[in-house]
């Protein structure tokens, strides 16, 4: 599977917010104090745990935005699995700068390497079927493109980025626009040809109404692994199908052996641990 | 202990972001498909598990900048403890504003109110002693006003806001400057006289030196129980004594007793799970 | 159709500063200086040709973010049609604030109703075929969400908003990938599965490859109105089929009378002329 | 004439909110999918109908902005006039950016050429005479100086380009100050010495009060191409006559030999149809 | 004379820069420590010294922007010359909001009134005569449009607002362009008709020659008042003439009675102390 | 004294948006139209009076931010003492760029090298004394960073950043809280054990209560020569003493001989006059 890249506009815009975040106005009054400002170092930034990594090309940037003659070469990119003492960047440069830009630089590393190791586990848990792990839109506020790219890292596909890039359509959005298929009608007239529309069902009855108004996705909410596989039978390949709810290291795997095309989790965004990771001077 | 308020300048700021990621520019193409623009709703984000609160403004800001028409009542402020259906806010309003809202709205809530609650756990296991808990600054870029003071919230302190704010000497800053009495002096003499000044020690023999160089604060790291024990001893009152390293709910009590000031822990801000939160219409 | 709302965060930003554009820091030093402070007026703006008009909520920004206290009726909203002498926009208010934001409101005003226009003449020339009239991405830098809008006004519907919310596969995408198969299973391994995914071809040969890969869209680039009579024929209604490249007033016709889904003009956004509109004083 | 160069400043930011536009937060899906990341091209952007250039630097920074190894190359500067085919900008570098910053590129090329281009029509129709053509600020929000200096590159020239920077007294700024000489003064009066002052007249009356209050520049509107001769003569060269209204390629001609000083238009930035130019890989 | 308005946006730009610069993240952590949040206030902004009030708008918004519920009475406007003791603001509400925005509105007011103060007491020295008395573009960084203002408000009058809206050619451009005529020429062709042109001389020979040249304003510098009487006596009401260099409270009025239209003075901008006021609760 | 560096991410911020604010949109008019665009020069900064050197970087980085092409070479650094005629910056590159840039560079060196010069002077006064000079708050809005820095390279000290980076607890403060005490301990509960927490006192009555709560600073607001000198007596070394009201030239020397560790001023950053500099072309 090809991992496509993080738009550079989008990571220099992050780091730059990050940093100037950590800097304040007054910049870090430590290093200034302490380290004089022609001393060079080489350091590493090291796994300290097992994982999947996600998030070079920030914690790059946040080296080279604070010096540009900071040498940072990657020994692991993104995507990459890492054992305890693996060396995922190696550093040369202006000490002073290496120690400023640290923090931010691991900050990013480690949550995104968390959920991309946190995805790891719910694929190869299913491994051998044919569902993909999704996330959605349960993200930390400001960081989602990098916590969907950390997801791809891990293995996992992507949900739709936000509200405005794909129609899902909820049991709130039934109800006001009355019923499944005038939803579905209604969000056809609105949106172009280019724009996939996902509905929420509860149950197999309106899983046919969902099919019969030719939804393009349908999100199986917190049905039972008996009812899920009913559904895979009925969709027929019509649909495409995603398994939501209930969904963790145990019981992703059943669910997986329905047959449903996608399983979507919030979890792995919103609740994975950081991963472990530290920089070292040598 | 009085709980200061966010400013609400970065409150704005940091939701107005969050709204933009999810709005895009094309918006909440599902809503304005299904919901007619004159529908209202009385709506509840209630807890689905125990913890502590914190984001409350965020999200509040989050209905109010997407329809200032939308009445939000607070039921549970910051560092209010909920139980499993507890209400936190009541909302009443235009239906699409309150659908568009929702998940930044808890987005911000059920992280913050994690962090929150991952702090209580180790604020409760050290009660009784004089240690408080404090926080890092591994946190999430961009994010950390706001899980600083989710701690707040949880019943911990503060530790320094970034480089900025406090000078921290850790042990590269040491080597370069020469020793602890030489880096101490010269922080001291590169900043004015608001600016507080914490040094890391190893051991008790460096301890001694950065008690006899007059350090505002002592970070005692990955010390044993017993080597904490013989350096408040050693230090009599008079640093600010700081441990850290290996903190977690099973141990941390045992380095509270040992008489330091601060126990500090990355875990609660990087790697606290999301607290469970959920909107549901009436 | 339900005509979807511009989110009012896009509106806000954009109005801003198009009048951070108009008043320099400065501002408007000939209404400062011949205006006296409290004088107020009743003023309108009216079409001064006919056409459709898009772009309502950007004027009311425009006046509202000058001063707040001039009172703006909608006469006309986004979409409806206009005669020579139609009032759009009733004002009341301070006169130096109406003064000073009706070139902003106009300019914006004019731009999006003028392609609105644009864009009704061409599905006027479709009516009663199939045919949906389709945007691109050949907008004006930085105003694409409301020219995507002023389309929908017009009658017409929108292509994907950017290269973020859906794949378009061209020749070049092709080569480089190995061919038309190739490319479109490289778009769908690395995309996710809300994502819909268009490949562009330039004759039937090209047409059968891509149906069997199955793309979602095919865009019939250039093609004479017999091959499209084909392309539609052995599609057999699989894909949707898009038509595009030498779409005129003139041609249009025809081109929908093929049975292709959706026709789409670059002409509509990047070279409609703007619809004269006046605002007078009464 | 000097061409003044876009100051670099407002190219880069307004070039990155095209790109941030374009690309969202996901980026080029479509070419991060397909392309190799090594992969490197030789394309050219070239004109596909007469015209003339406006914006080469804009497109030349979307190129740089997006990918610094993309080598550009200027055959055609701003200003320049070229036939179908004719080369505009060669570029050499990674595939993937140049298929990325493409539609940035051609968007501003395509839209500024076009009004340079409309702008030259006007120009060349008063060859010979003494007047000048001019813009207004009836552009299009946010490019405003782009579109400025498109004019320039027609060979126009500019009015003033905002509320701030020059004095344009209409006819409700002279009702409201109580008359043509009252106007005037109080212009004046609240003004710099480095500021300008135009005023608007409907006859010839109107002209002759201007004047006796030492206006710098009239605005002589909608007049008639005889009372445009009357005011000339009456002028006798003591201010600088500006004609507006109902100027297009049939009457300025004899608009420009009553011997006014300057013609403004506002078709020219607002109804200029884009020029074609297209980019196309060797 | 009339007095503009600052444009409410620049107002508010640059108060909320201002505040998120005293806020930074953790906002006034002394006040939210010890005030209760529901106290209330009234307070005042006097002077402490006499001289001219100018920025009274950024102060007001400094309260609204900290805290809506602060009502501001404006006692002293813009332009108003106050003594010691005299009321310039009166404020009632929340007390945390007044104590936290009150340095940014005192910052703001100072610096300010300080340039109005300054500016009168070269107007002053000039009553009777036909000088004006202008500012230069030697302000401080950021806050040109402000200070400009505050020109105003103690009755001097505005030079340029930047390098953009007119035209001031010095020595180097002189020497570049190949003499005065030429680079006036120059000038002429490459700018607009609303574009004012000022050059600089240095002795009468130059001043004839700009003046055969038709300069707008010519620029004497540096003249003793001798050769500043000569050079009034040869322009005979041609071109404006500004007269800078050596500009002090004692030379100013022998300046001034030579006729010369405008004074101009860097000192009033870059070096004028603040004027001492307080705020003090009631 | 090691003399922290500006952090080039506030650098790059404060030029850009001067530059922007000089540039506005059209740019530097007169230096497009009479310099040829190849031309290059050698310039450079130099003093034209005594004092002592702040803001090279700004000023380094406002010629390379409008041409990377401009060397420039830094002859007196920050904290440098001049005299009249000692180059600051040797200039060497493109004409045009020097031109543009110079007024922007020239405004950020004369305005923080007139604060640092101030400070020289009441450093100078005290010198072999244990008096340390400070800065307070009274800084002009949008530029404490700077003036922060600047005042450090005049040999003075920093006081408080902002609002969050220390607790400063005044009169306001004291009365809200119900006295010195329960001001204190309210804000030691408040705030982190990095903070350090200032109170203000008027007399020897607080100044003990203030001393008996643990106060790390104690303000000693307006007090005379006597008073503070028993004030240093009663603290014995306890808190760190300030004293600040009446502080100029004339009275800090006596001020010092009392013994107090700082002497705060806010005359040095809100009026001190700017230090004559000018560029020079060779």
């Amino acid at each position: 599977m090809t991992l496509p890249r993080l738009s550079p506009l989008v990571v220099e815009e992050a780091v730059s917010r990050a940093l100037r975040e950590d800097f304040g106005d007054a910049g870090d009054i430590t290093t200034e104090a302490t380290i004089p400002a022609d001393a060079t170092s080489m350091a590493m930034i090291a796994a300290r745990k097992s994982g999947a990594i996600a998030g070079v090309d920030l914690a790059c940037a946040a080296f080279r935005l604070v010096d540009p003659a900071i040498n940072v070469a990657i020994e692991k990119g993104d995507g990459a699995r890492v054992e305890n003492g693996d060396v995922v960047l190696s550093l040369k440069g202006p000490s002073r700068g290496i120690l400023s830009a640290e923090r931010v630089a691991l900050n990013f590393l480690g949550h995104l390497s968390g959920i991309a190791t946190a995805t790891t586990a719910l694929v190869s848990a299913v491994k051998g079927t044919n569902s993909k792990i999704s996330c959605t839109r349960k993200t930390t506020p400001g960081l989602r493109v990098f916590e969907k790219h950390a997801v791809r890292c891990g293995g996992g596909h992507n949900h739709r980025f936000g509200l405005y890039d794909a129609v899902m359509i909820k049991d709130n959005h039934i109800a006001a626009a009355g019923g499944i298929a005038k939803a579905l009608h209604a969000a056809r007239s609105a949106t172009g040809h280019m724009v996939k529309i996902e509905i929420e069902v509860d149950d197999l009855t309106q899983l046919e109404e969902a099919l019969g108004a030719s939804a393009d996705v349908i999100l199986l909410d917190n049905m039972s692994v008996d009812d899920l596989k009913k559904a895979v039978a009925l969709n027929n390949g019509r649909a495409i199908l995603e398994a939501s709810g209930n969904v963790t290291i145990d019981t992703v795997r059943a669910i997986a052996e329905t047959g449903v095309d996608v399983i979507s989790s919030g979890w792995i965004t919103h609740s994975a641990p950081s991963l472990d990771l530290g920089l070292d001077f040598k």
